[in-house]
């Protein structure tokens, strides 16, 4: 029996604070598992003893005869450690702790919680809560409702994690409404020890749980979360409603959760890579349930819309384009079968209007002809009320279908009343209904993700043979200077040791040494001067670009000198810096940034004046699978660019995703780096190299200094 | 009395094919008449005569004693003519054509439906349909069902235009079940006589109409819509289901109603230019019709929230930010007010969090608090279910507080279950209600949508003055040579002649001439040779940029001429381009395109390599107010660079409005100017000017002949 188990499948349960006083949590818990039929011994524990519910009171769980797996604690907060030492005593090692007053009440609150969280922990046990709604289990090996929503919940096959208990019990309730059954939920509150990875990662192997859904407000252990929910979204949907995506948003959230919200993007980033299906609104977030509860993954992305009236088909059509899905196109045969039977009027072409007045074994014979043809993955049937046909006879009809071609997608689009709504929540329903038309595509998009996520390989982090050493010496000569940011030449030193693709440059302090350095970067160049008086050195003419030979060099070197001697700002001069002339249109930009909830993300996309304006940018959470980095490269719009679009040289796609790949094994090996810029990563028009020509680093002094000592 | 009123309003109605077999429109019509309880007698007509759901049944609208002004239409296509004199010879004026068989049928139906236009037009009738679904009016004095949908309809503020019958019945289901009432509905069918513009038109001064919803797949006269909708969305918000955005979507509606449904980009622009409320979803549409019948128009975009639980707030609050819409500071004394009688748990900032325990009295006290708050211009009121406080209680107090303040929109969001709403269905509802968060506030984001484009200027259609004579003689030129494509040369004469800044070019056949032309234009020039032979002039050296002097020009032209002669090129050389040197990073396009149905559309946005991978362009049609020219241009995501990002020169935008108003000003006088494309519109880095490098104008050949002859 692994640990949760004592909380999920307990075979007897003690409620802590049971009560007689109606309205109470104490008295709504005991009345709920016992209205839900709990299908072991329940002991109420109230100092007082008595009889609560028709069952005998026990002053304390040391008190009860037999054995216990789980206390259900509601006493006042003050009262809940030694609650906790006395169920140890008795052998209890499951806690679901609803008490509230604890770490979401402020400091003392706080310290509440760790004793808490010492105590699970000294004691071996595992722990729902504190400030929580409960936990509930549908088996019928276990029937436990131990949570005090509004309503008894439906059996089904979603385990359910939520964070907030108020909005975890609105959304038991929707379920309900929606006839969307649930396998478990638990309301993890603080999550002081239990949270949403050690649900997912006890219902991976739960035959019971078929999809998982999570409402967060929060992700407490980004690289565990990404870890588990990497490998478990392969085997069930992980579906996730985050809150606090606007900054306004998660403001409200922090203060809400008293956790850290954490930037959105971070997030995005993190579901993404994780394979975890990101819902936006709790609509779409049931809708997709339903969908997962009732429908295979199917094998491809093709569809075919049966219809009785052109305008939802045509609603249809224009939300599967626009959710990359294809309308399927229907074979000949397939065609040729339609038009057998069904009217002239009709269309046998995709979308299939069978026409207003199509009877029930027209809808059935075309949903079968349609579900046969090998160029069809996924079928949605319409419906708009017409005399004399039932809405409830085309759903039983569809669930007949249905039953028949299990193995491809079926959903029904019903343009009816709710009536038709509430007579399925009687029913057992086998194909996903819907009202309207783009609802039904929405969520088909979704099991269309999924199989994308399924067939996607998982990827590897690749290491490359790096100078590692070198990076370390040129961190130690910042860290000793007290210097929390690179310099450039240090920056692109780094790069350089970590393999990546450098723009050629170095410094000169005469003509001679130019051209040395020109000759060995190659031509055309550019020459920079660098002077400690003259910072705007474009404009005294200091910037030369194209230098095509070693003799134009030294004229301009010649010239150069020449000019600034006439200005008398020869004094400051430095000498000037040779930089290989990389000839490019297109500026990319790449890097790392840090969040501080959920560490190094890495940054690729369009750089140049384009990257506020434009933000063809995207993020990942670091390290990068090598199929990390080639979704990155792909999924910003600028990639038509690096394709080469209008007449220029494709860019090495390969060596983009390298330098990613390369960068994201930086910042793993060095955590302390916190920010990363190459900008501009720019794309060679000669031979699509993409090359480094500025780079920036800064890293967290205190934290790299204690790394490197 | 208008002559829509004689179908909308009729004193009598005649139904031309009433039978008595049921399930038949002929049977179903009457029924539905007598159930509804027209206010005027009804005739059924049927040749046979007898008695028809009780009534006596005529074999002719002539032999019907009394006067009709509404005949309804249901006998075979091919009596529908006939019966049509027989009307004209009753004096009857209002027809729906309920029949099908027409336009919708083929060729043979298009013909019937010219002649049955024919009649109504020499007749002075009205007519909706042919091929359509019916009509209805509920107002009490009228009460006209003449529709064969399947639900009675309830009575309300709304004006509803369906283009697709199946649809239209299934949106009068719906809008039913979701206690959404409207005050009349047209089925338009085929549109022969009356169109959503005729609708429109008629509902604008009907006090009975409130609001207009439409669904729509094409639009018949794109010009007249726009002149009808602009005026009428000042007075009444218009909603607008426009189907087929997806090229698929786009054919299967082409198929689907015989018309050409035009390119969506081109709707948009039409739709949004006039004021026109486009959903993309009925489930939208339907929610923003409700907030439209409950919620006057809001005087900003502030928004507060009040929730008994936090997690729905931070929904709200991500979708508030996510519109656009902002989340109001409460006042201090606000917060004073809330803080004095709200528990110490709650938060009194906005998202203002009353609890899970508030009671009816804290949601009343809060409300009306932050309803009175200067800082609040819109209010949504969240509920989840907590135990001791009944969801429909909530509801009525919302009622009463929405009563007391009936200047300020207050919306419902209750996450409870679907019997909350079937109880709402039975009353007389003020608020509009909503199960989930997201759903109210995007409903929301139509009030302030409405709100924004009430306060918009009308704008004008600036003319300015222009040199036209120089462009007939330019097209005129064009056409003697059977030409529809302008050279480079002649489209910029166009451009120039129409005021707008082209860069300054000549050509030079020496360099004396050079000189004169550069002089002329300014320094710097660029000089590009022009060669019969040679194409590719780049690779020769034939393009010298940056020249900035007289002297310069011509020793560049010197040594242009030795290296051609010395690569045995100077043959073929026909002279020089000297073209003023626009410098600058800020490359935008603008220009002319036709849509075949909905006509010139006016585009601009981001050029140069970017054009097709980023899509930052926008359309508007033409003509452009200077209102929709100042729209369009900051409506593009590379307005930040217009305006001087990253320290740039800003650009001169007043001037960038006047070369799109100046092109809308030269496709209105020359209207079969095609295609225009002004690529670069290149921001001078010096002064910011909008400078035309590059134009290119086509014409339709056939069309400009007729035009110029």
């Amino acid at each position: 029996m692994s640990s949760l188990d004592f909380i999920m499948k307990p075979r007897a349960i003690a409620v802590v604070g049971a009560s007689t006083k109606a309205h109470t949590i104490g008295s709504d818990i005991m009345k709920r598992l016992q209205e839900y039929a709990f299908q072991g011994p329940i002991y109420p524990i109230n100092p007082k003893g008595g009889v609560i519910e028709g069952l005998p009171a026990y002053p304390s769980v040391l008190d009860v005869p037999g054995p216990i797996d789980l206390a259900v604690i509601v006493v006042n907060s003050n009262f809940v450690l030694q609650t906790i030492d006395q169920c140890h005593e008795k052998g209890i090692r499951g806690l679901i702790v609803i008490s509230a007053g604890f770490k979401e009440s402020g400091a003392k609150g706080a310290e509440l919680e760790a004793a808490l969280l010492q105590k699970v922990r000294d004691y071996d046990m595992r722990c729902v809560g504190p400030n929580c709604l409960g936990a509930v289990n549908t088996h019928p090996s276990v029937r436990m409702d131990a949570c005090f929503a509004e309503a008894l919940p439906l059996r089904g096959d979603i385990g359910f994690v939520s964070q907030s208990g108020a909005l975890g019990g609105g959304i038991l309730n929707i379920l309900k409404d929606l006839n969307i059954g649930f396998a478990q939920f638990i309301s993890i509150g603080n999550q002081a020890d239990v949270n949403a990875e050690t649900a997912m990662e006890y219902w991976e192997n739960e035959e019971d749980v078929k999809q998982i859904l999570l409402y967060m407000e929060s992700i407490q252990n980004p690289a565990n979360f990404r870890r588990l929910a990497t490998r478990i979204s392969k085997k069930k949907p992980i579906l996730a409603l985050k809150a606090g995506r606007s900054d306004a948003g998660a403001s409200a959230a922090s203060s809400h959760t008293g956790s850290l919200a954490g930037s959105d993007k971070a997030a995005d980033a993190l579901l993404r890579q994780s394979g975890v299906i990101r819902e936006f609104s709790l609509q779409k977030l049931f809708a997709t349930a339903k969908v997962f509860s009732n429908c295979p993954i199917p094998k491809g992305n093709r569809v075919a819309i049966v219809t009785n009236s052109g305008g939802p088909g045509i609603m249809a059509t224009d939300a599967i384009c626009e959710l990359g899905m294809q309308m399927a196109p229907l074979s000949d045969s397939t065609k040729e079968t339609l038009r057998s039977f069904l009217p002239a009027a009709a269309s046998v072409k995709n979308p299939v209007d069978m026409i207003a007045s199509a009877p029930l074994e027209h809808y059935r014979r075309t949903m079968e002809t349609v579900l046969a043809d090998d160029n069809v993955d996924m079928v949605i049937a319409i419906y708009l009320p017409f005399l004399g046909l039932k809405d409830i006879d085309v759903a039983k009809c569809m669930m007949q279908v249905r039953e028949e071609h299990p193995d491809k997608p079926l959903l029904g689009v019903f343009m009816t009343t709710s009536d038709f709504f509430s007579t399925l929540s009687d029913m057992d329903v086998t194909v996903p209904f819907f009202m309207y038309a783009e609802e039904a595509v929405d969520a088909m998009a979704r099991l269309d993700q999924q199989r994308r996520w399924i067939e996607r390989p998982v990827g590897e982090c690749v290491r490359y043979a790096v100078d590692r050493d070198a990076v370390v010496a040129t961190f130690k000569q910042a860290l000793a200077e007290n210097r929390d940011q690179l310099t450039t030449r240090e920056s692109m030193d780094v790069l350089k040791a970590y393999g990546i693709r450098i723009c050629g440059s170095g410094f000169a302090r005469t003509a001679d040494e130019a051209v040395a350095i020109a000759d060995a970067i190659g031509y055309p160049v550019v020459m920079k001067m660098t002077s400690k008086t003259t910072s705007h050195k474009t404009d005294v003419g200091g910037v030369r670009v194209n230098i095509t030979s070693a003799q134009m060099l030294r004229e301009q070197y010649a010239d150069l000198i020449a000019k600034l001697e006439q200005k008398g700002l020869l004094d400051g001069l430095e000498g000037v810096i040779i930089q290989e002339m990389v000839k490019g249109s297109r500026e990319m930009v790449c890097g790392i940034a840090t969040d501080p909830q959920y560490g190094p993300m890495m940054m690729f996309g369009l750089g140049g004046v384009f990257i506020e304006v434009m933000k063809d940018v995207t993020f990942r959470l670091a390290p990068l699978t090598n199929v990390d980095a080639a979704e990155m490269v792909r999924s910003v719009k600028a990639f038509k660019l690096l394709e080469g679009a209008r007449g220029t040289t494709p860019a090495n796609i390969d060596q983009i995703e390298e330098t990613l790949l390369r960068l994201s094994q930086l910042v793993t090996d060095f955590p302390f780096v916190d920010e990363l810029d190459i900008n501009p990563l720019m794309i060679s028009e000669k031979n699509g190299e993409a090359i480094a020509v500025d780079g920036r680093i800064k890293v967290r002094l205190a934290e790299a200094q204690g790394a490197l000592a």
